[in-house]
């Protein structure tokens, strides 16, 4: 069952890098694209069916290789009393901040995780997003984080979207262990990760490196546990100190460094021999009113992969659109409209270890593409906010209603 | 036929201030509120229809007081090359910039313009605008204003939203008059403004006070023919710097003076006097990655009205969503959320001379709401880009399919 999509101009990303066919077809089969190129070149095929684009630009699927959308409440009461003036140390001695979450979060059903994140992932979707990384981690006990995992599988079996689950037990300190902290590694390490491995709850293992959180040696014992369970890693790193965590990150593989704004060359030449991706969060960047820019031109020179993530979460980075997350990569990182294409799609699939089969429009990787009635590939990164006409193309078939 | 709506929270806006009713009911009828108030003291009635809306909280409609929704082409290309490193002398002299938006426009057709700007004010009506006003400005001749203006006419006409039209011929000088500007301005206040009056195309005037674009003394005179023609004035002032502009408003009773990121006290004081609403644009501070903020601490001081709109244009602001809108005045201009709330409504009403019939909940006033899913007012500024689930009231009835 061919199906011929045609009519198109594609940005294929491929090769590993941003590329483009003007006049391009696509075939697909079987879920896959089993051939890509100018429509003149395409193969004469007896196609189930054949599907006008109206000269639409066709992209990857977009992917949000980083986001924590499952929680309980919403912190927008914390967002009003900052903006009236309330301190930060007023509202963390009200109990505010990400303690409020873990509360929230404790205190839901996996229904009601499941309904409230499943409007925010509908709200991602929306914007061509066809692959999703989700974090736990404001469960921070066996029941809560095993909770939170189980609403993110559902997620994926109840929604268009692929998403990758991953593990952030090591996030915060559970008020349960206040000045305990190696203990609760300890719980981390020894129980939860094997234990919610065992139940194929997790795709990848994720800490949070910062003074206020966990220590290097700390997130080394982490990395360590995940190893020995076969997992790959992931770091919080570099976002308010440097700590060279980016580093450490690189030294045990890691898939990606997330955040980055404190990182020096040594962390980025580590990242780069490594193959490690700098997942870049200009929505926290934006929220937090941070003035520490990540060092995008020393990334460039160093040839890491840089991708692009809205961190989708309560506290930093309420944000329901990677689109946005585009704009600001662009208008505060100065990453160009090309790169911050590649930083959603090519990269964002490799810092999920899903570079092998999505991420780009080459034959043999899945077929997960959006048809974007644009007339050039920078209007993706230009418009700010709204909704911008579309198809939706999942595994090959053309998603109604997203 | 009256029709009630129940089980709901209201943001009312009434009196002039943010406002709210706990378990709220509104009774509307012929189009209009015809009583609001608790639930519990709502009159017996024989109601057409009653609305369960499910615990939303209900705000007026969303006004816009402030966009260049029709152009012709979009700066994506710019844009990109901006990123390139390109430096803006270059692009100036390769024709870009607003004259190329000139260009553009004057060479689509009204149809052509209709159908582009059609798409973007139906992304603007997805975030619960009910109100808008649509500039000219990019014709900047009588028979391309003209046509212009008779666009935004028809999207009034077509689309669920009441649209006002503003006459902004003085926004920059055309090419044909490159170093006569005077002779420009005489064209404006002798024939265009008069023609375009005299055909209903025009709802207010506009004109662009700054070294690049027209003086204070060119401004004034646009105002007078303005005053002659009985049509109310606006002003783009102290974007760039401090030109008094405001203050010029301010004597010839502006429904409002936009942009003011360099106003003085003396021009906050004259607007106070006035009643001239301070129309902020986050959009444009935050993409050109301006510095200087509006003073929103000696506007509040001063009593000045301050409404918040997308200043939706294709070089500084290409703003598809006025609630990421209200995000950036609390994020970057550090208003509360109600004074967010308040300047999408109530004061971008005032804005455009609306004030006795849109902008707040109360009898008498048009009945345009929208119900929002969400568990307090203050959502609407936190969640960044995305859409939020919502119904959306227009003279009294539910729009399907927003
Ligand atoms: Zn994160
Ligand atoms: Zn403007």
């Amino acid at each position: 069952m061919q199906h011929l999509w045609f009519n198109c101009h594609a940005a294929t990303l491929a090769g590993g890098r941003y590329a483009s066919i003007e006049d391009a077809a696509i075939v697909t089969a079987g879920g896959h694209i089993q051939w890509i190129g100018p429509y003149a070149d395409a193969p004469d095929g007896n196609y189930a069916q054949r599907h006008d684009l109206h000269g639409a630009w066709v992209t990857p699927g977009l992917i949000d290789c980083h986001t924590h959308a499952v929680f309980g409440g919403n912190r927008s009461a914390e967002f009003e009393q900052r903006l009236q003036c309330v301190s930060y140390a007023e509202i963390a001695a009200a109990g505010g901040g990400i303690a409020s979450t873990v509360r929230a979060t404790r205190a839901a059903s996996e229904d009601e995780l499941l309904a409230s994140a499943s409007q925010r992932v509908r709200a991602l979707l929306r914007d061509g997003v066809t692959t999703l990384e989700i974090k736990s981690g404001y469960g921070l006990d066996l029941a809560n984080e095993r909770k939170m995992l189980r609403v993110i599988r559902r997620l994926g079996d109840t929604l268009p979207v692929t998403v990758r689950a991953t593990c952030l037990a090591a996030h915060a300190l559970p008020p349960e262990f206040a000045g305990r902290s190696e203990a609760y590694i300890d719980l981390v390490c020894d129980e939860m990760l094997p234990t919610l491995a065992r139940e194929e709850l997790v795709d990848a293992v994720d800490a949070f490196c910062e003074h206020l959180a966990f220590s290097p040696a700390q997130v080394e014992r982490v990395f360590i546990a995940a190893q020995q369970l076969g997992l790959p890693v992931k770091l919080h790193a570099e976002q308010l100190s440097a700590l060279a965590g980016s580093s450490l990150a690189a030294r045990y593989q890691a898939l990606s460094a997330d955040h980055l704004e404190f990182m020096t060359l040594a962390d980025a030449q580590a990242m780069a021999a490594a193959g490690t991706v700098a997942v870049l969060l200009p929505g926290a960047f934006y929220f937090l009113r941070e003035t520490q820019l990540p060092p995008v031109q020393m990334l460039r020179e160093q040839g890491v992969a840089m991708a692009i993530a809205s961190d989708l979460n309560p506290g930093t980075s309420p944000a329901l659109s990677l689109r946005l997350m585009l704009n600001m990569a662009c208008t505060l990182f100065r990453l160009t409209p090309e790169e911050a294409l590649a930083g959603v799609t090519l990269n964002a699939a490799k810092a999920l270890g899903l570079g092998a089969s999505h991420g780009s429009l080459e034959v043999g990787k899945v077929a997960d593409f959006v048809a974007w009635q644009i007339a050039q590939p920078a209007e993706l990164a230009y418009w700010l906010g709204g909704e911008l006409h579309k198809r939706v193309i999942r595994h090959g078939r053309e998603l109604i209603d997203v």
